[in-house]
């Protein structure tokens, strides 16, 4: 296979440094050009961002000029990663998209649209079908997939395999979300030193309605939302990365602990999401001690692909209580746009 | 009213230091003892202990003799707060209790004892006729009271005024809690720095019986809990103090948010609860602020006697959302051990 | 004494707050109207600002309407502070002062000038005198006077009573110093959760500089700054109120740990500033156990406004070395300013 | 060469869980046993101790019984690592030396005696002769080496280069440590939250006398302490790992900032040095940031091996400060020994 090559947008925020670091090195990708806003562009990029990450800038990014937000300067490009601002991202993705090149977002602009697949390969890989309809709607040669939020992505994940062997019938969702999500210079430390800030303005409605989607069947060019509920309550805690999630499920065909944890420690994922790159072995990890997942210790299982689970247990109310975590800003983030990608050349959408 | 004569049992301890500090010019209540452990006894309270809390210790402790744990050594007292461990409190609080002494414990011990009071004054103050059963029972002139968890005062007294206009069904509660309620040393900062713990061993247990009891029914000697269930799931963050709480409340009768904060609002507690030295006009405060309660700014509110509620809010599943923030070593423990005690001055247990 | 009408520049920031919380219940000052920019101005100053004290708003601030930094639309007023970022007190301080108010101000566009006393009572009340002087130059009714950076400030107290006994040869001084420092948003959590961040723009020179202008002499209206040497390495750690500072002091008469504990213990400040309202009894907490001070523990000594002095011991180089802790927006912003004024008030500078 | 069979004491604990870690794929050296205090031995590893790295436990090593601190249990071993504390160290390390086997300790019990190298490769290879002096003096076929405490290993290696290209008058050296140095449960997060602790016991007195003692010469089997004075102030911050430290430095011959930088950007080492599989091609990282070193950032150069050192510039009283950031669990304690170790098979002290 011939190596693709990438453009990063909004190259030059957290996010985008993400992507940087984790295309490092990649096998099928290679960045050949790096945009960002007006007021970065034509500097080279080490002088344009303050690279916050603590492996180090690799040298052949740091002296690329920072281009501007334009498909016309980014000729030869396969593949864009799109690491803007929601608002930016409106505008900007689909000009990329018109100009015939893969547009893989992980901005919420498009999330929603009903002809942009919103995805995360071991869960629902054959929502990618929608690309087809978004090209043949708009007209346009390339086109805009997007992963979904970054606290979502935990928790479709270890939502899926309940869902598929036991059903979904409710879900109770609260957060506890580390300050990486909120980007640079993001959250005041006077705000979240020594506190917890119980409001994340648009988190749970993005929750609530990401995971019906993305649990969502596909049929006939369309996709119809999952039929549960979930209840989410987002908060913000002193956590640089890595974002828990305590959940109770109510299940459609009740399930012991233990069957469970069976049938989260066997999810291998949809078949078409097996092999890629960065897709782990096994997308769950199944914690076995009792004190665990932790943001700290577990946000780095798989490379930051895995999700990690446990403290599956019993709940008084509904069926199961569990805990999740996932690395907001690789797996819920940089890392699920790059998984999306692989599969969309896996599958002949990238070529 | 005479002033009573007050030993603080464990003296040395972080919710023993709160104890002293709350009590430093409280109007009716005297510390003429203090005492702990064999380990601590004979030495100046100074010299026993390591002070950890910002105000200074006052001078009229700093040299009193730490005295063993022991109700033949502390004559003349007519109260006992008790900052024990569970273990300790087991086998200390009767003997002081029957030796006479009316204790006020913080300890978990005696907390389901079907004569032991569990009580919050706002909440539950009639509960405290059980100790005329207890002494009867038990044939002692003092008494055992026990105030609950830390976690639980916050969410009995946030559902407490729910309960009495709507009814409630069934309570999910997911916890943010503070390092400070777990002792000294307590919790390692190699374990919570940049960190969540999703095990606190035992709490969702007592958060789950306690609150059904305090919002029991007592009619013939007896406790008969509430029949709503609670499903628990306790977090520690790297917070100092002040415990917060995410909350979904089902009803009986549907109520939606503005009329539950009418509600919340409006709460006086119980009468007998009202105008003592510790209770604020107002048990909770609800917050106007959509980004609030937050531990760090409203931990202290009503001197840390107050809870707070806020984002008060429909949710998708159960009916109502809503965020309480307790500071759980003042009103969760030794400022909810004070109070209990005032309700027993007032109501004429302790004479 | 007749009451002072006192207005607030730049009140919504986070030292214009805590000027409204240190005020809240003063006897000689009133706050009669708060000021900020244009932005904010017109709006009750509740929904101007976003109040981040963990003490409530006081209730007679919260609907005052926030005026526009014009002195026209602040009659009556005899005192203004000043907690407007350097560039905005460059013009907006005169503009004041020339109209007749008396501005105390905590920038540091003035605390240069050699007409402008910096001030700390119980350091420099002398220097008050230079207020004459610059009403003559200027020829203003009113005038300026300034209080030094929050970390100078912790050292000049410290250092004084050393200078007046033993003679200051060299001091270096490690500061390490909480994120209220930087105002809000300030630091963004990013950058100084689990880190130490080893730059603090423009704050080393302003601590060497600083500090030997307030020891210096008045003489014939010309203040000479001390002849010490001071080497500042200043460092911000996740801490949110209370700077802590290592020195290393080089003394031109030599002196055991001992005779400095005893000096600095015994440390009363310049007669002048003895008395007042804000003023501590002591202005050193002289701490006696080995591990103290500590920000956490000891930024609230005498209501925030005395600074702590600890590990008083040799130095291998110089010396002394020892530890001291400052509360930087109390002592070290907004309460030094206001102890400034009541210095002015007493000396008869503002009528 | 043959690979070489290690065993690890103490290997329970956080640095013992660092050998661990950090010899998983090592090209030298395998783990055949891992030893504890007699509460572990017997026992599976995973199970005797709570894995807190966020790498996972090597699978070859989970399984291994945990064997007794004893050297006759330890057989075909040529290397043991000692993770041991001081106390247990002083009597455990001679008993294995004794019976033929390479120490190479991170315990301070045995780093000043004269007869025991205390080693830093790229700083003072050569003294590692001195093994030939111990196994003489105790009659011992093994031998004992050191690694310096986790603050002296980022001085010492910052202050070579400039010892030897200027000479060093004196040192003045404030650190602000990292909680993991601590060990587990080390610190309370109770103490260290929202804090600064200013005391570490024991640890000034080391710092200035390792650093004495490495830069040192050897010379007729002795090591004589270099001359120059080294003032120390140590300091626990809520940092996980990572030490930084704040040095003014004066020197022989006094240099510039650019000729410090040009010095410590070409320090490559003892030649012994160079070349080992543990041994950054550069034992510096000069950052060319004005912000930098930080620990979050910093701490992984070199992976944990480099020693980064930053903002060089004119001290007002001294010649020169600097920054300086030690991963204090990779450099400063494992990774030393390892290294240290690494140079003894080089130069066949261990065969």
């Amino acid at each position: 296979m011939k190596r693709k090559s990438v453009a990063i947008l909004g190259a030059t925020g957290t996010v985008g440094q993400r992507f940087i670091q984790l295309l490092d090195g990649h096998p099928w990708l290679d960045i050949v050009a790096v945009a960002a806003s007006e007021r970065s562009a034509g500097r080279p990029y080490r002088d344009a961002c303050v690279w916050r990450l603590p492996t180090p800038l690799p040298e052949s990014i740091a002296w690329m000029p920072v281009q501007p937000l334009n498909p016309e300067k980014l000729e030869g490009i396969d593949l864009v990663f799109s690491a803007l601002p929601a608002d930016a991202a409106r505008d900007v993705e689909p000009a990329f998209a018109e100009a015939g090149m893969a547009v893989s977002s992980n901005a919420s602009a498009y999330r929603f649209a009903e002809d942009v697949p919103l995805l995360i390969p071991e869960v629902n890989a054959d929502h990618a079908a929608l690309i087809r309809l978004q090209q043949r709607i708009r007209d346009w040669r390339g086109f805009i997939v997007t992963n979904p939020n970054c606290t979502t992505t935990g928790i479709a994940l270890a939502l899926k395999p309940l869902d598929e062997a036991f059903g979904l019938d409710a879900v109770m969702a609260t957060s506890m979300q580390a300050i990486s999500g909120a980007g640079y210079p993001g959250v005041s430390s006077f705000d979240v030193l020594d506190n917890v800030l119980c409001l994340i303005p648009g988190e749970e409605d993005k929750m609530e309605r990401e995971a019906r989607l993305l649990l969502g069947k596909l049929e006939h060019e369309h996709v119809t939302e999952a039929s549960f509920r979930l209840g989410a309550q987002a908060n913000r805690v002193p956590v640089m990365d890595g974002h828990t999630i305590c959940l109770s499920v109510k299940l459609n065909t009740p399930a012991s602990p233990q069957q469970a944890r069976a049938v989260l420690s066997g999810f291998r994922g949809a078949l078409a999401a097996r092999g890629l790159p960065s897709s782990p072995a096994l997308p769950l990890a199944v914690c076995s001690e009792a004190d665990r997942p932790q943001p700290r210790l577990d946000r780095d299982a798989g490379h930051g692909m895995q999700v990690s689970v446990g403290r599956i247990r019993e709940c008084p109310i509904f069926d199961l209580r569990l805990v999740v975590v996932v690395h907001n800003t690789v797996r819920g983030a940089a890392g699920g746009s790059i998984l999306n990608s692989e599969l969309l050349i896996h599958e002949g959408y990238i070529r």
